[in-house]
């Protein structure tokens, strides 16, 4: 098999055994278990394997994953660290090809724990199972079900299907990537929480997913890089084709150390990779916030053309700062047309401030957005569009979706980008989530806002071969 | 009158006339006195002046405001810049006091429209009346119910009474204040968005609010300083007293003229005022984000005594970021006494991670976290704990709520500050505002957990006059 058949065993199993599988609610293993009834409901097979129990949640329990009958595909592990180089053989000898080993217990302890973590491995190795983990909530696929997390789901939201990669050493953050790209309607092509990895890395993660049809930009969370030339080769073969977001955690000397005893890696040190993700055509981003308002804008965007931006608001408070930001992030404010401002004149109110950024002022309604925005678009001194909200003034109402949906379109024909800022309370909160639906990112500050037209701005470099 | 008496003008009227009241739905000044209706109810009077109607909304308008039979304290005014001195002059005759100028078309214009502020305001002088405004949302108290904004309730949220105080030169980023403290349960005692500020600006409300009971910290967000003298000596003069957080916005050339745009205020140079700010013992905001992450902690928990800092967690990922912002914000990570590590180790399970930070992992319960922070706050090394959480977790249930509630009284007996960590869907938000109701302060990501960190640890200097 090669890697990317090895790979892709993990998100189109037949058949799951979940190895430790519990009767007990609040346990790991019958979280795992119960989130993946609906794979089973799919038209998956699941095995739960515990040796004292006969049946757990409908599903008949196996004493061993060699009791089961016919092929399991793969294994979910949750059973004690110390057990775990015993269970991998098992798995060998009845076949299993891909195994996610949800417990903790190993390198990041230290110790006898790191020889446990090296034992399993070379067992997977000598019958070709590849493992992603340990310590790590493993893998999520929307289209065909498979989910090892053990959250439950009326305490954690799945998304749609959709074109977004996540990779994470930290389940944490990936738990939190998937809930905000539920909310905001993004959909997930794949997902995988790795952990210590062990065996299955970023690196080969990345060189399965540049050919995955569905993933269009990934975004990793890392840690530390065990192989840092296997990373970087990786990266830059993936960004030939698609965008990669990176955030790094434990970059400092303290943090380091932290994560150390986390994963088991040691995070690099300083800046020292800095000129290494550059070479690589990665997109660093700095907070988790950033890395999923980049990916999001990739996602939906794919790339900006050029650096020059325009703005439009009805409270120009957000685009004093936008434009602060413009300036330090590497993009630059549009010099309107004379053309497009003596239009904006003639259609807009006296007062409107016409200048970039335009001011449309509190009393602006959906229709002097229209007017505006259209304006804007059609100068060709401009490539990315940033829209300002207020959708809380007594002016505005519910139709600036239709005039929002309509800019859309046609920013997509003349080859542009729409980003949205608003920010507020369920409202605003509502508005936003139906300019998500039409495939508009939007961001609560400006700051996020302009972060994220940056990577677009970077993507479409790099894809230009600039 | 002195300032104080002056400025309270605005926050407990007994009557108020709305100048420019309209009957039409999704008008400025229909949507002005619709907010009012509250304050009516509550046992003020309320006149909407309008020559063209008998009756707005069940109340009766009068075509003049010298037609109002009896006092009139307050005036709302939302017509047309070119009308606002001759209105003045009417307000004056009728003794108002205090006049919000919602509508734009002043000093941000440029040309002419510049000297209609300098006419209204020598008009106000004459007659002893105080002006927020014009080109702002105006007032909000939630004791009186004052609430001149044009936001429709349906669509912007208002919060409860409560301790905190917003100034803001942009109306866009006060509504968002609001709400944000709304959805966290964080009270606010008063707020005043003052836009252009032809007349009452930062300083006399700095002013005015060192002096008022309900007020412990105040937020401002400033586009550009008239008189940076007055503002410098007013800060200097609070600060003494209660914590102060400052977003600049416009800080770079080219915001500076979109600022000038705005409100009328030319931007800050560069970092010119850097070291101003510094000496007036004010704390430094980034983001609008920041700046409401920082007064929500200072709100809730006044100040940190000391820098050093312990973290626990069910999810690892986050602390390793929030060790990095540690070491580059100027906080320390505590050094834990040896007493507290081996109690540590002997009440918990032996695949926690003993160091600080402490790695609960995912199968911690919320009593596991109960016996980890009751050692981390008894530790003497310790000044505050950051305590991260996924609620998503099986192990994890609503118990945790009990044991932070608890948690919080300690640290609040030891002097000591706890800080929590959470992100993602529903329920995750839930669990959050039963924590920001309990009065611990949540954040979604660790580096803006620091950053309010920071500011309890810069205001316990301040305070201590180290």
């Amino acid at each position: 098999m090669n890697i990317y058949e090895q790979i892709n065993g993990f998100f189109n199993p037949r058949s799951i055994a979940v190895i430790g599988a519990s009767a007990t609610p609040g346990k790991i293993g019958y979280a795992v278990l119960k989130n993946l009834l609906e794979f089973q409901e799919a038209g998956g097979r699941v095995y739960p394997i515990n040796p004292a129990r006969d049946e757990i949640l409908g599903l008949k329990c196996y004493k061993s994953i060699l009791d089961v009958p016919g092929t399991v595909d793969m294994a979910v592990i949750v059973v004690r660290s110390q057990m775990v180089p015993q269970i991998i053989e098992q798995c060998g000898e009845k076949g299993v090809k891909n195994i996610v080993i949800i417990s903790g217990g190993f390198k990041e302890l230290g110790g006898e724990f790191r020889d446990l973590e090296l034992e399993a491995l070379k067992t997977a190795r000598r019958y070709g199972i590849r493992i992603i983990g340990p310590n790590c909530i493993g893998v999520f696929d929307p289209r065909t079900k498979v989910d090892t997390f053990f959250q439950p789901k009326e305490r954690m939201l799945r998304p749609k299907p959709g074109n977004v990669a996540f990779l994470t050493q930290s389940g944490t953050y990936g738990i939190i990537l998937l809930e905000w790209a539920t909310m905001d309607e993004l959909g997930i092509s794949k997902f995988v929480s790795y952990g210590n990895k062990m065996d299955v890395d970023e690196a080969d993660l990345l060189m399965y997913l540049k050919d995955e049809p569905h993933t269009d930009v990934v975004g990793i969370y890392l840690e530390g890089l065990g192989d840092g030339r296997k990373f970087f080769r990786a990266a830059k073969e993936f960004t030939k084709r698609k965008p990669l977001v990176v955030l790094r955690g434990g970059w400092t000397e303290a943090a380091r150390k932290a994560a150390l005893s986390h994963t088991g890696f040691l995070g690099g040190k300083g800046r020292v990779y800095e000129a290494a993700f550059k070479q690589a055509g990665i997109i660093r981003a700095w907070t988790l916030e950033e890395l999923y308002d980049m990916v999001k804008a990739l996602a939906r965007y794919g790339y900006a053309r050029g650096p020059r931006v325009a703005m439009v608001s009805n409270g120009a408070g957000p685009m004093v700062q936008a434009v602060d930001a413009v300036s330090t992030q590497g993009l630059e404010l549009a010099k309107l047309e004379d053309k497009t401002k003596d239009e904006l004149r003639r259609s807009l109110s006296p007062f409107t401030v016409v200048e970039n950024p335009v001011d449309l002022t509190g009393s602006a309604t959906p229709e002097d957005y229209r007017i505006a925005i259209e304006s804007l678009l059609n100068d060709p001194n401009v490539d990315m569009l940033f829209v300002f909200f207020v959708f809380q003034n007594a002016p505005m109402n519910e139709g600036i979706i239709k005039v929002m949906s309509e800019a859309n379109k046609k920013a997509r024909e003349q080859g542009k980008v729409i980003l949205a800022g608003a920010a507020g309370g369920p409202y605003t909160i509502s508005i936003n989530k139906e300019l998500e639906k039409e495939g508009i990112p939007t961001y609560p500050i400006p700051e996020r806002l302009v972060a994220a037209a940056k990577a677009l701005y970077l993507w479409g470099k790099r894809r230009e071969g600039r």
